[in-house]
């Protein structure tokens, strides 16, 4: 059976992982990161970032995703695609099986998989990704100033961010499936811009399509229970909650909370020794790229003080 | 008097007060940074940053700061130069006094104002800071692959750093003025590294002078209680520890640790309500740019619900 051994093993390529690989290599690490799909994670699939800190005029993700890859080989960081299938604890080693059979043997682990938006799986989402589809309210409300918005979801966090919206959209329509489950605090500041007609509420509506032209989102096929409408708009939150990539840590000693994120203490230690967790994976995080990538930095001197060390 | 109305103000202008205000900005908050010196903080006297992730082959200090001063202002902040002389709560709004007097009026602060490393305060430091001289290990150790080293100190935190540079530096002279104060186990680890011959300690000797030439140092001259010599060696690291910028701050209800930094809870909330801390001034801060920067986005979003939302 093939067997690697490594100073430290980093579960998922995303900011969070390689910027734990850039400082993993500065420390002299021998520092494998295992993929299983995309270099850059989220990142590489976003058309424009315009909030990470350092780019005046904001940078396309494949390109920070392409810099942060090639900081972190530079550095001595050896990249390969593989899926994990499991990690846990020999007496002195962290222990990690991929796909393929074969089993990585590290002194210290990293899991930085990320989360995933949660998609509505419905004809012109994917399409449109980027270019009226959007999943996060940061990153991408100011593109949206006097513009029409369309949200969808009811819960506290769609709430929140279609206020958001608000203060840049000249109005917005939410889409919710049943009804508006939110705070109160929440639902009187929403009855508010309600009343100042500055966004509609259509509850027991759900969206089937995403339709557009060549310029991008042009409004969003809905149903209700006995009829069918399409709301015209120039974008389109979907704010349907993130999954985290977590169902590979299921039966192992790693615990995760309800919502299935890593919990981690202050220093973002993982509940089984010599592993950390960082970025949007871990309990708390605040899901952006700047914070993962300082998670990245964080864990990586935790983790390199560990190793010179040993555990107190 | 003068008087001025912001939703944010921001102490402190390097990576931590910038990524906030960048965020801040785009949330459609009116935010003014307020800075003493140099634009950037520390970061600015920075010849070559490596581990900052997204510029793949390093950028210097003076453009990251740049970079991140543009990016602040394109989305709107407002940045005056004004030492900030104290900061207090009135009924609903934090204060801020200026030495010249004037007041500004916010919804929210934070407090940015970074650390110092402690000097030495002899000839040539200054000089040859960033050309033989350093501060920070994880930062330029990677320089100094197969080079002879002085470091300066002997407390944990430069037994530790004289460890970690142990690792790329042929040989290390470990000046002390009194004698080695660190845990046991460092102890260990550093006797095991003089009995290799990698680090050779001279306890009971200081720092005089640093001597160089055209190309950066050459050594640095010390003496001992009877005696004098130069150590010749490539680059020297001071490790005297840090001081948090946080003079202003004694007298105010903002709550110190015994090493005058900041003490925040898990959301980086000082102990003043509306007022949060980010980057090297806060406790347990990681110290390192981006996660300074990971602070500073933190920071921006917990203030935007904070507005938003009032304190819960």
């Amino acid at each position: 059976m093939n067997r690697e051994d490594c100073d430290l093993v980093i579960v998922g390529a995303g900011p969070a992982a390689l910027t734990a690989a850039i400082y993993a290599g500065r420390e002299g690490l021998k520092t494998l990161v295992l993929e299983k799909q995309v270099i850059g994670g989220q990142v590489a699939t976003i058309d424009q970032i315009d909030n990470y800190p350092g780019f005046s005029q904001g940078i396309d993700g494949l390109s920070l995703a392409q810099n942060l890859e090639m900081q972190a080989r530079r550095f001595g960081a050896i990249i390969r695609f593989a899926e994990v299938k499991g990690i846990d604890r020999t007496e002195n080693n962290i222990k990690v099986t991929l796909d393929n059979g074969a089993e990585v043997m590290a002194r210290a682990g990293l899991i930085a998989t990320g989360s995933t938006y949660r998609k509505l799986d419905i004809p012109g989402e994917a399409g449109y990704y980027g270019r009226g589809v959007h999943y996060c309210a940061t990153c991408d409300g100011a593109l949206y100033k006097d513009k029409e918005l369309v949200t969808i979801g009811g819960a506290n966090s769609a709430v929140q961010e279609a206020l958001f919206l608000a203060k840049f959209a000249s109005h917005i329509t939410m889409l919710v499936r049943s009804w508006i489950k939110a705070d109160q605090i929440l639902k009187d500041q929403l009855k508010e811009a309600v009343d100042n007609g500055k966004i509609s509420l259509m509850e027991g509506w759900r969206p089937v399509e995403i339709v557009g032209d060549e310029e991008g989102v042009t409004g969003v096929k809905t149903v209700s229970k006995d009829e069918s409408k399409t709301v015209a708009c120039d974008g389109i939150f979907v704010f349907a909650g993130q999954t985290p990539n977590t169902d590979f840590l299921h039966g192992s000693a790693i615990e995760l909370t309800d919502g299935g994120l890593i919990k981690v203490d202050s220093d973002l230690k993982t509940s089984l020794p010599g592993v950390w967790a960082a970025g949007d994976v871990r309990e708390n995080a605040t899901k952006q790229i700047v914070a993962a990538a300082g998670d990245g930095a964080k864990v990586a001197m935790q983790i390199g003080k560990y190793l010179q060390e040993g555990d107190k």
